[in-house]
């Protein structure tokens, strides 16, 4: 059977593979990875061909299944059990700092404790294991879906969007055309058919905006003009942007928001020409043990991201570069962060409180 | 004798030639060109070897020079007068819309008429050209002086510096460590031991912040780091930026200002942070037939800039991209603007006709 290749699936039964959307190879190409090893998919999250905390989650998942898959059903529950928590702890060196990873292996593992508690055999764990995994992308898919459907009332007939970086269907998982969580809501309003245009910031220095965003856009048939992340200011004033969406890297008790670099900049842009600023994010974002976004620390990332990024040097040898990975926009910058739990708009602690407090997704209908 | 390379330079007497730093090759090279012929001098402009109004100005007056070489006291003076009109039309092709190049190329025709009007012959027709060629270096030296004379008190020791694009000495003419007109201010505060530091935007997309600014502030010894446009309203945030200066392309009878894309988001951050944002330009940037800014058409540029400016096409096939080539900056956000003639601020319609109407610098003294 032919399909749209996907951002990561899983393929046939306990013995099948996963496949993925190389995105190192993105935009000028698009190669469709299988993943049959657990070092495969390793080395694949280690070098960023499948990028985004909930893609790294769901495939993180799968990986587990592919670590299972030449086990015998005579060794002992005890062993596999050991054998399963190395997979894991191998699992969680690619990336040390993505959360979605530990928490999916630990899903896993737990699930694996059941079972071999249970007296089972590796064939019945495989199918464990997978159900697990499968539930985890399952999940992501209706996070995403939510998302949409809550946030799609934002988009207005004929309103141009902005978005910065890549917070689409590339970085989560993606089921029938609605994936991402920024994106989700660009896609949801598309699927209702609300006339609108969206700017994609480039977002120096990676470039995500450019490369993922621009492409899976297109790819949707949504319309889409990319745009250098200096050019924000000149299309607010223009009027050919009344909304911006973004994603969310961390989310502290108070609503500051944590993300991609520059996205700062947009916010206050946004504030100063009376364009709507929200963020969309899984709840799985806040980190209710931060008061507020001073608590996040500004991790800086490597020069040459920004001298050589694409080749041939840009800065002269010798100069200083800053390169801080993300920006916190105070809370006070966004009309509403867009959940799949709910919309919490005001964004203070307490709608904040009162919009998680609310039972997931899954229990929703 | 062996000198620092400056942007552009006459080397020898009215046989000698043009000597430029080619700023094709910055910042991975520093390569002189020489140029000797009318035609190099014109392949230099086309080519953007030797860029920015000034020294473009400067170097269309050397290359009438060059123009003349090899022209013998035989020929009779109305046929001089024709070729050096000849040479002129060819050099003003080389790059259509810049002022400075027809307004050079006037001034050395006004000089030739004049002496062959008085019966001279071509070898003291280059006297008189390579005298008025001098005049245009000198009197752009004294103009970038006394803009850095007149902004350096804006520069508070302990200051961060933000500048956008490249308005220095690489497009301007440069002596004795004096040149451009934003970092003119910048070298003048250096020269009298400001402690002071700076962050230049690499500008996307051409990256002139980037390769020429961080170059020539290097080379001067001053403080510079190099950051994507993206993080400005982060280090503005952090405190590190206090005053943001930049260049101008165009200014309005109202102080409007179009410059180099992106220089209106740095200016709408800037006021959101309490940040003195002022304009360096020479006085014979305004352009008072325009009211006000509505009147500046926004140049679009190729979108090869944006898609593949970096080599490797960075933007999927078939994504429109928008390019403008500068955007407009209101008065009201420009806290002052630097001329050689003094220092307009606020900056208002009647500031800006009491300064410009002061007698120029070559007669304060």
């Amino acid at each position: 059977m032919s399909r749209t290749p996907t951002t990561i699936r899983w393929v046939g039964t306990t013995h099948g593979y996963i496949e993925i959307i190389d995105q190192r190879e993105l935009p000028t190409k698009l190669v469709i990875r299988r993943l049959r090893t657990l070092a495969e998919a390793w080395d694949a999250i280690k070098t960023l061909a499948v990028r985004g905390a909930p893609a790294i989650g769901v495939t993180a998942g799968y990986a587990m299944v592919l670590a299972a898959h030449d086990w015998s059903d005579s060794i002992p529950p005890s062993r596999l059990l050991t054998q399963l928590a190395k997979a894991g702890a191998y699992l969680c060196a690619s990336r040390p700092t993505a959360v979605n990873l530990a928490w999916a292996v630990e899903r896993l593992l737990t699930v694996a404790r059941q079972a071999l508690a249970e007296g089972q055999r590796a064939s019945a764990l495989r199918v464990h294991l997978l159900t697990e995994a499968q539930a985890i992308f399952d999940e992501d898919v209706a996070m995403c879906a939510a998302i949409g459907r809550h946030g799609a009332r934002f988009i207005r007939p004929h309103a141009g969007v902005l978005t910065h970086c890549n917070a689409g269907s590339l970085a989560t998982s993606e089921k029938d055309g609605i994936g991402g969580t920024a994106l989700a809501i660009i896609y949801e309003a598309q699927r209702r058919k609300v006339p609108f245009n969206v700017f994609a910031d480039e977002t120096r220095p990676l470039l995500q905006g450019a490369r993922l965003t621009a492409w899976e856009l297109q790819r949707a048939g949504v319309d889409v003009t990319v745009i250098c992340d200096n050019m924000a200011g000149l299309v607010m004033r223009q009027g050919k942007v009344r909304l911006v969406i973004v994603g969310a890297d961390r989310i502290a008790a108070n609503g500051d928001t944590a993300n991609k670099i520059g996205t700062y900049s947009v916010a206050t842009l946004a504030a100063a020409h009376g364009v709507e600023f929200i963020v969309a994010a899984p709840s799985s974002t806040f980190d209710l043990t931060l008061a507020d976004g001073e608590g996040i620390p500004i991790e800086e990332r490597r020069a040459e991201e920004i001298t050589s990024g694409f080749g041939p040097r840009t800065v002269p040898t010798g100069v200083r570069v800053y390169n801080p990975a993300f920006d916190v926009t105070p809370a006070r910058l966004i009309k509403a962060i867009v959940t799949e739990r709910g919309v919490i708009s005001p964004v203070t602690k307490a709608r904040i409180q009162a919009v998680l407090g609310r039972p997931g997704p899954t229990s929703q209908k």
